[in-house]
């Protein structure tokens, strides 16, 4: 507990507070939906002790590779003195949990909970937590825990500490063990640093995928630093691609939509870009070439990218963020006008609080399809046909 | 003719000059030697018109791919108002031009005379030539024209005129129709524009290089903007990666020389690198993770490029100067550390007269080795060898 922060305390006898190694406090479980439904909901309910765990939680998960979802019970940490303990109220699922689940780059480790994109609130606190106190909201992107000390953590890349990042899921656990669960359930323990401030005014719903597919597209927008008219080109418009438009578009960039689908073209617009192509149309690309200063390619697979470098401007990139595969890349091409592939990959922690406030300020959030956990699989399948507009994020208020 | 800069003619009368499309002076046969085989040779010799063309013109090239080089006859353009007529003292042998002349990368037009690294004397000007007079020395890169007007021309990045820029050889000749023809040959025309000039006090033999391995090298070090104690690798200790060593070091840069040729291993650290390590010395790849800010890739030929890639430092980049096809990287690893892998192609006219410049004030010059013209079949058969230190310049004083 932080005898600073927890006000509702702060008149309690100091000697008390070293005893108690954090406070905790909940919901019944009858008031959850009322109260977590309700997207802004700024109700402060009544205190109660939660334990100091381990914590039983109940999560969604799949036993085999490739295998149905089921409900399970995983068990969370005891709370350590930085730890804080999120009631989850929404996980996004990104493109990047389908492919672990389906064990498209590797088979996950068994039991696997995926889930990187978590909206909760702070139920209990660890003694010497001091950015949250109970009743705020937290959320957890793709990363729960790194070294702090290497030179990477230093310069705030904890997503690429040296001595090995804990990714929020299917990540080997230092501090219990086994590998780590993520956020499709009802509680998560992490450190207080790992845990992002989300102010209470935003909708939190649509807050959680800004924890990964925001803070993927934020982060090179940033970079390379797009200005106003600029021209930026956004290749795939899912989870990622979506919010690349809007951010993107919130510079006051002039982008432009690349996608597969016809259907989505209309949806570009809406949200903010000045033209949109459907990316196998060749006749397009003569209008397109030299044309972009920075092109972000969200698409997961492998993909001939050749004809994206021609789009490019003299000295300009093309940012991978989708990690699939660019092929074919002739090394001349780049070369003629200086052109440059690059990866980027989520961002450190201040950078993603820094999405989430810039995202509040601005009011930019993500287009958002909320389902019930039992809907994880059917969810999945929509998002491989590309039938997603454009975000899942599962409700995990009600099940309480 | 410039009666700007014209002085031995200032006084003549005007009327004369518009009658007049060029002034020309040159050398008796017997003389050149004397005068030209002295690098920083500062004497003027007497004026002689040479005429106003066209010039036939003797040069060495191959009358089918991969073929012998035989003496032949070329014919240089007659002189138009903003023309320069050279006489070539000094003609370097680029890695391209073997590329070129053995049918590497497509079959060459033939004949095919390589050679675009220039260094020769004005010995004749155009009536609108103000950039040089009689006597100057003037150096020709690998580009002879480009429009002029398109938006890469403005920025100039004549190398990547939008309308086509005219190489110096093997490239559609838009003036004289056929192809152009480079400068394994005793005299070229060229428009002012695309003429370097040359300091007299420079040495001239071993400033022909600088005119594609310079520049080549010199334009990522600008562009990347390589600052003191900054650690550089360059892979490849050739022509190109000699000359990046030497541009690096006068930054003041930490330069990291990966070579295949144990031989080079004393000559880069004599250059001016800090250390040099064979880059298929698997042992020296751990100390080698995470280290370089830049890394310049002179390869020709195609390479796995993610060990080296794993060797940049967050948002660092792999620069590929070479040519050589980059092969095997995980877009995932790029995206781990926000690595780029970019390419860079020689430098447009201003950049070029920049990087000559910069030498000459700093004595940046190449190791060249002086051939003459019936060696360059065994100096090809050298470069593929790896037999060079560093640069093969074809002297072109003695044979006129």
């Amino acid at each position: 507990m932080s005898d600073k922060h927890n006000h509702s305390n702060q008149d309690q006898d100091p000697s008390e507070i070293g005893r108690r190694k954090f406070i905790a406090a909940g919901l019944g479980a009858a008031a959850a939906p009322l109260l977590f439904g309700n997207a802004t909901a700024q109700a402060q309910p009544a205190e109660r002790t939660v334990g100091a765990g381990p914590y039983p939680t109940r999560a969604w998960g799949i036993t085999e590779t490739a295998g149905k979802f089921a409900p399970m019970t995983i068990q969370r940490r005891a709370l350590g003195d930085n730890d804080v303990l999120l009631d989850i109220l929404y996980a996004g699922i990104c493109h990047s949990d389908v492919h672990t689940a389906r064990g498209d780059w590797r088979a996950p480790g068994l039991p696997c909970v995926p889930g990187h994109e978590i909206v909760g609130r702070v139920v209990a606190v660890g003694s010497k937590v001091t950015k949250f106190r109970v009743g705020d909201y937290g959320g957890v992107g793709c990363m729960v825990d790194s070294c702090g000390t290497c030179e990477n953590c230093l310069a705030d890349r904890e997503q690429i500490c040296v001595n090995g990042t804990t990714f929020t899921y299917n990540s080997p656990d230092k501090m219990s063990g086994g590998h780590t669960f993520g956020g499709y359930s009802e509680r998560i323990v992490v450190a207080e640093k790992f845990v992002i401030r989300i102010p209470p005014g935003m909708d939190l719903k649509a807050t959680a995928p800004i924890l990964c597919a925001g803070i993927t597209t934020f982060s090179p927008i940033r970079h390379w630093d797009v200005k106003p008219s600029q021209r930026v080109a956004v290749v795939g418009l899912g989870g990622l691609g979506h919010m690349a438009v809007k951010l993107a578009a919130a510079r006051r960039a002039d982008v432009t939509v690349l996608t597969t689908t016809q259907g989505k073209i209309a949806a570009a617009r809406a949200m903010g870009a000045s033209a949109a192509y459907l990316w196998q149309d060749a006749e397009a690309r003569p209008e397109l070439r030299n044309r972009f200063d920075l092109i972000i390619s969200t698409v997961p697979y492998a993909f001939e990218a050749e004809p994206f470098m021609q789009m490019l401007k003299l000295d300009s990139t093309f940012v991978n963020v989708g990690l699939g595969e660019a092929r074919g890349i002739n090394p001349a091409a780049m070369a003629f006008g200086r052109k440059s592939l690059a990866g980027s990959m989520i961002g450190g922690i201040a950078e993603t609080q820094e999405v989430i406030d810039h995202c509040f300020a601005r009011k930019i959030y993500p287009d958002v399809e909320v389902i019930k956990p039992d809907q994880i699989a059917a969810a999945y399948q929509r998002v491989i046909c590309k039938d997603v507009r454009f975000r899942f994020v599962i409700d995990l208020t009600s099940p309480k």
